[in-house]
């Protein structure tokens, strides 16, 4: 370990190491009343690890600059990492992983990386583009398994609301 | 990934990150009627992934020069690397993870090694050294929680097999 923390370089592919096997780049599709368009998309970086294993969790903490640990909801035992402040992923995770390439999420992030500089960029705003954002969110590997059915209802609940010229003009 | 593999001190600080996360080392105990004390213990190093990051899988066999790929029995999806060779658990595994130290796994690695080096010394065809082996791997965290009210029945099933010099006079 005291090898791991002496160079910066080491602990930061070993962080990657653990990144590409425990962290999840998830974008999640959730209903909210007082959103422009009724849905709105809320990007996410975990890693999940035994609460016995706190310190790595640590230093990606420490070595990210940002985000906190909490106790998985429902199991006590587990803890996770998270980041779900837009400003800091895309100041803070997403610039990690350019210099540090994932092997095996590689796609995942790519994805997440596009999806969270839209939303920095405000495409949300407008309705055609947020369609789009989110159809490329459920095009992510995982979700899209297991969210498929859903794309085209929350599709249509983004088409009835409003055009997104009259919403912008009352928001 | 160019940059990963164009350092071998990055990629070794990367794969003990994926180790860290999702290697296993595990020492089985098994019942075999040809065997000195009727027990054995069979040492075995794995890493596990989804089919998809097989490349990571690869990396470490070319890194770890020893192991095999294989499909997890019963799950398609899912591969793994394992390396049940003894002497190559003491040649090569060993050897890699006294250098570049687990974080999460150090203990179990620990104990592993200990139980890998008494085999290889033969300690475990004296009884009473083989019994105080077979206590160790009870005590490994994982294994522990799950076996230990089997431990006294595999303890009293050595002790009445005959005395180990008899047992060595004959085998």
């Amino acid at each position: 370990m005291k090898k791991l923390l002496s160079k910066k370089r080491y602990l930061k592919y070993y962080l990657l190491g653990v990144a590409d096997s425990e962290g999840c780049f998830s974008i999640a599709t959730k209903k909210q009343k007082t959103a422009r368009f009724r849905w709105i998309l809320d990007p996410l970086f975990q890693i999940t690890q035994h609460k016995n294993n706190i310190k790595v969790l640590e230093l990606f903490q420490k070595e990210l600059k940002c985000g906190r640990i909490i106790e998985k909801p429902g199991q006590k035992n587990i803890l996770v990492y998270l980041v779900d402040n837009r400003r800091q992923l895309k100041e803070k995770i997403i610039p990690f992983f350019e210099k540090y390439k994932l092997l095996t999420k590689q796609k995942d992030f790519q994805t997440f990386k596009e999806v969270v500089e839209a939303l920095e960029n405000k495409e949300h705003h407008n309705k055609g583009k947020f369609k789009k954002l989110v159809k490329k969110v459920f095009e992510m590997n995982l979700q899209g398994k297991q969210r498929r059915y859903e794309l085209e209802k929350i599709l249509n609940e983004i088409e009835e609301t409003g055009s997104s010229e009259t919403i912008r003009q009352t928001s």
